[in-house]
């Protein structure tokens, strides 16, 4: 990955910047890849020092603002002109970066890029893919929130989409894509998975049909489509329980002297569990459809997780990813719902809000 | 509850019959209740000799069919006249019961109890009432898969027909109603929960915003109002991902001797926190909306959950919920859609689909 340029935004997210750095700093010396630090100059500058990091190959771009986890993305818009995120963007803009990686508001930096690189060629709204844990491996939960009022041409790129991404960087040869639903007859459902459905059963994707919520992280697809507002709502919960759980088992444990001692003895077996699912480990949600490079790493990343972040994020241009997508797009045309349709849902759908 | 008769339908779900029959004698021994079993007279009474309780005050009806867990609800309706559910709605049509209590396929129970009983007066579309265990009691999730497309009014009927519920059968004075969304700012979200937030925000309803997935199980509201589609998919998710982990755990620590001690010694803490969030135990979905008392228990109910279930079904028509709900549904009708505006909206979605 010699000669690729990765903009890593190091104001975002809940350990900023001290942990963006260091993740940074590891990066570097273990692979060949280039970084541009985006964000506060004096603050990078302290952090490296107290790192002893300030000689190594690194250069930093100052940014006046940082974007907070709760901006809304058009107050980014509209009024935060110079935050580290948009200088991030911008070098890839100007080519001196081919990347970005960014942890944190995936709001702000979907429009954000959206609105400094633009779209993909055939793609009508850009998604955020979620990479997920499972216990036997990794899925692509797409869209985790990046389109939350989805037509089924937007679910048919989706799969399109989260299609290339699992076969070139997770290396699937095949992935088998899936349309979550509340059951898994094909006449389940509403009527946008319905409609999708009925799409995707023709397409040359390896559709293996509906999968419900409970199987998600049983392995029975490695890409699961759905519109952003459920996806980010299993996102959310699936994570949140997981949690949960870890805090109800210790304070639970605690209450008798046995099974304090058991908790000790199983702690190892338990974090294994924790670790596998552990989404801010794992993470990195790429925004598939954007002409450049954006992954956006957990707002809970440490420096392992942003590492693996950077990495993903020179892999997609390596792969030459957006090539691929636009591709994949291109050659499953055919299937999709025509330009004519897609109009008159649209323009009726106008209408009706 | 003297005096009130429940028609507890013997044939569905995973234990059926036995387990179902179990439960209803349990119930018997600890209640005042009548009982009516539905089903196959031949095998129910084979099991009441085996039991030794075939000379309890219980009553059975015979039925020739059943209904399995993925007969389609269209189905049943068309070609399954003389089911062991049917029968028991009918005995409620008829007055010889006042609730139903049936377990399992709840897409053919909601379809079968609107053909029979209908709606109340001032409800759209019944829904599925999910009471989901939280690791500090439990919450009402609604809908949880009886409504997949839906509109405003529908989601602020649901609104309005979860506080009574938790008032009155989950004994909660004021219950906090919330919406299930991507976000906690008001302007998150799609069309649909937008709008929906817009007329909970002016109802006299305890409405205390927007939360999150991760949040279900953090007791920040009593009741959780979503579509039928997200509300199906994350009780699935939340119920599978506890699974997984139980099934996990246990895994992991087999592969070490120490953790298998471990794990005996935590066996009982582990237990518990899982039991608080067994969904089969604390479940009973009642159908809100039937002109009538239906509660769905889970598929994997068990004797003491079918108990637990049926108990319900008789608070629910002591507390007289029905009545209930159509008053609640009278007195709010200020701050919901009005008729013309829903009219127009569901014609042009008409249009559209």
């Amino acid at each position: 990955m010699e000669g690729i340029t990765v903009a890593v935004d190091a104001m975002g997210g809940d350990y900023a910047p001290e942990e963006i750095i260091r993740g940074a700093l590891r990066t570097i010396q273990e692979t060949q890849l280039n970084i541009i630090l985006t964000g506060n100059e004096n603050e990078i500058k302290k952090i490296l020092e107290k790192e002893n990091k300030d000689l190594l190959p690194i250069r930093i771009c100052h940014a006046s603002q940082a974007i907070g986890m709760t901006d809304s993305p058009f107050e980014v818009l509209r009024h935060k002109k110079d935050t580290s995120l948009q200088v991030a963007l911008e070098l890839v803009k100007k080519n001196q970066a081919q990347a970005v990686f960014t942890v944190g508001n995936s709001g702000a930096a979907l429009a954000l890029a959206m609105f400094i690189l633009g779209r993909l060629k055939g793609v009508d709204r850009p998604a955020l893919a979620g990479i997920i844990p499972t216990l036997e491996g990794r899925i692509v939960l797409i869209d985790v929130g990046g389109v939350v009022n989805c037509h089924a041409y937007h679910l048919v790129q989706f799969a399109v989409m989260g299609h290339v991404f699992a076969k070139y960087i997770l290396d699937i040869p095949e992935p088998r894509v899936a349309l979550l639903n509340i059951g898994e007859e094909p006449l389940k459902g509403n009527d946008l998975v319905k409609e999708t459905y009925n799409f995707l059963k023709k397409s040359p994707l390896k559709f293996v049909g509906n999968i419900e919520g409970k199987d998600i992280l049983h392995n029975k697809a490695d890409v699961v489509v759905c519109d952003g507002f459920v996806g980010n709502i299993a996102l959310k919960l699936g994570e949140g329980v997981v949690e949960d759980l870890v805090t109800s088992i210790k304070k639970e444990a605690q209450k008798n002297p046995l099974a304090q001692i058991g908790l000790i003895l199983i702690k190892k077996s338990l974090r294994r569990v924790f670790e596998k699912l552990d989404y801010s480990e794992h993470g990195g949600a790429p925004l598939l459809g954007i002409n450049g490079t954006v992954i956006i790493g957990h707002g809970r990343s440490r420096a392992k997780a942003v590492k693996n972040g950077i990495k993903m994020a020179a892999t997609f241009v390596k792969q030459d990813i957006n090539n691929r997508l636009e591709k994949g797009l291109r050659e499953h045309r055919a299937f999709m719902p025509t330009k004519y349709w897609r109009k008159l849902t649209e323009r009726l759908k106008e209408v009706v809000s």
